[in-house]
């Protein structure tokens, strides 16, 4: 270990490529390993879909004002959402907790009341895990199990050339609620006594604290006939996802600022905070969205439902990703986003 | 959350059994949840189990002295040990980890490094995981999944009475490897240009720092031809899993103290520190071996393995748990062992 390279230099995902990149296979049930949103063993009759995921405090959560029961049912729904990204099934979880001396059994209960609940909702079974000490910090890592019917898998790759791409719901709310809790956190510090202004903001706020898995797309959708030929969910920000769907799929992809649906109470809040609101749905992270593929003579059958709106469509690869802005100009997608979180990026 | 009930107050099986208590089952497939090494699937054919285990800094490890690439082979291990107490053999594991800035690339590398090592020895797939950053200490969370026959599924209930009860290798040396690393940990403070004092404990340290999950007895068990009737492995002390297969399989149970399988090296560390072996055996923890039950009509198959010592049998649930001194004494075995740690528990 002579030489010494930052995480920061890598990023989470230059880190991964590098830390898996030894990886060997040695079952021939893997069938699917790091690299999409769950990964997939072959079971026989079905896939089976496992992933996981860990929320540190300070980093994923504040809780300043994250109710614990919040951050359980959260901390759940963030992993249905990787398997429902499958079209898949969740069928079982683990929850491993490391907790310091500083929560009271009460707290810890508080946590499993909203794991528990998400467990009742979206009808999945907790059926292990591990709990701990911690030195600082709350931490919690949730493994989520699921299945899949083989000929239903959908994975990041896939999509084709001229295919259309769709988001569910909206975008960008989740990340207007943290600003929103970061300022009133700000306020309450300076002045306690303050009443915290969370009036009008209900939605963006429950976006952020308590979100939801799509799990009424995934059935919807078979409902309708309709296989998406690639999908990832939404939690780092469209941009993002779509940059992981085309780099698996070989693609390129347009993306249209005009059709990125956005709800009026993020809108309104960006306009307050002085942020772009596009910019916001395409970086804002944690909207637990689905980002998929339709075929184009699937498109009668998805236009005008309430859940998914077109956003664009697959390219070949060499066109690369874009995002054409509402005046019709094209700007290269990047992962951050084709502008900048910045106080001057206000919508005109 | 009127009432606070600190978290020591129950200690960890109570914590669980709280909040657990609420957990509802939605899926046939589960077959069996929490409570015992690790979950039960039905995927068909054979049996899907689960297992996880969270290790946090300055709770399980001290990178004082824990070198990375331990560290993460062990991460892996103690996990692969709760898929083998169910008689299964591990195909896949997910990995978590959370980190701060401190750690380099280099050293992440290092703890996969580690996982990627143990993954090669007992032929695992690193399928999945999460990085993410941390404000304090390093934290690794690791999923294993293995597979076994429907048949073949070892629980920890399902002994019977006069079964005997079966331990692998060696027990107590994890622990006095810990303390002698605690010992060089605290004359290192005090005087940075020491030497650590570290001959002649090579293999107690290694129980500690790399230890080893027991793949190689599953595979003799079979090639023997004796199924276990109940099993668990020795994570936390042959007393708590004694006193866990006898709760879960409603039996009671006899160990004799000068059955305990002791390692010489142990035994003289253990004088050394001034204390009882037996003691150390029984609680030290760390150990990943198997305990197991097995029918008496199997005895002639085992006696004599180097790899399994008899320590003792099950007994009907009345008569309670029981270790016999080298006294001919009968004391009660508790989590805590039939004596605490204590500088005059010296063995005469």
């Amino acid at each position: 270990m002579d030489k010494r390279t930052e995480l920061g230099e890598l990023g989470e995902f230059g880190l991964i490529d590098r830390i898996t990149a030894e990886t060997k296979k040695y079952h021939d049930s893997t069938v699917e390993g790091v690299g999409d949103d769950a990964a997939v063993i072959d079971v026989g009759d079905k896939y089976m879909l496992i992933t996981t995921d860990m929320l540190v405090e300070g980093i994923h959560f504040n809780l300043m004002y994250a109710p614990l029961m919040h951050l359980g049912y959260k901390a759940a729904i963030v992993n249905f959402s990787d398997i429902y990204a499958m079209n898949g099934d969740v069928t079982q979880i683990t929850v491993s907790i490391a907790v310091s001396s500083r929560f009271s059994v009460e707290a810890v209960e508080e946590i499993y009341k909203g794991i528990h609940k998400a467990c009742e909702l979206y009808q999945v079974d907790l059926v292990g895990g591990d709990t701990t000490s911690s030195t600082s910090g709350l931490i919690i890592s949730v493994t989520a199990i699921g299945e899949v019917n083989k000929e239903e898998l959908v994975l990041r790759k896939g999509g084709k050339e001229n295919e259309l791409l769709v988001v569910t719901g909206d975008l960008g709310g989740a990340f207007m609620g943290l600003q929103v809790l970061e300022r009133e956190r700000e306020v309450f510090k300076d002045n306690p006594e303050m009443q915290p202004q969370l009036e009008g903001v209900d939605y963006i706020l429950e976006r952020q604290l308590k979100p939801e898995a799509r799990k009424d797309v995934i059935h919807f959708l078979k409902e309708l006939g309709v296989k998406p030929t690639s999908m990832i969910d939404v939690s780092d920000g469209l941009a993002s996802e779509a940059l992981h769907l085309c780099k698996n799929g070989e693609l390129g992809c347009v993306i249209y600022d005009e059709k990125l649906p956005i709800d009026q109470e993020t809108y309104n809040t960006a306009r307050e905070f002085n942020l772009d609101a596009s910019v916001c749905a395409l970086n804002g992270g944690e909207d637990y969205e689905l980002l998929f593929s339709v075929k184009q003579e699937d498109f009668d059958k998805i236009k005008g439902s309430e859940h998914m709106t077109i956003v664009g469509h697959y390219t070949d690869k060499a066109s690369g990703c874009s995002i054409v802005d509402r005046g019709g100009q094209s700007i290269p997608l990047t992962a951050q986003g084709w502008n900048h979180f910045t106080e001057e990026g206000e919508e005109k």
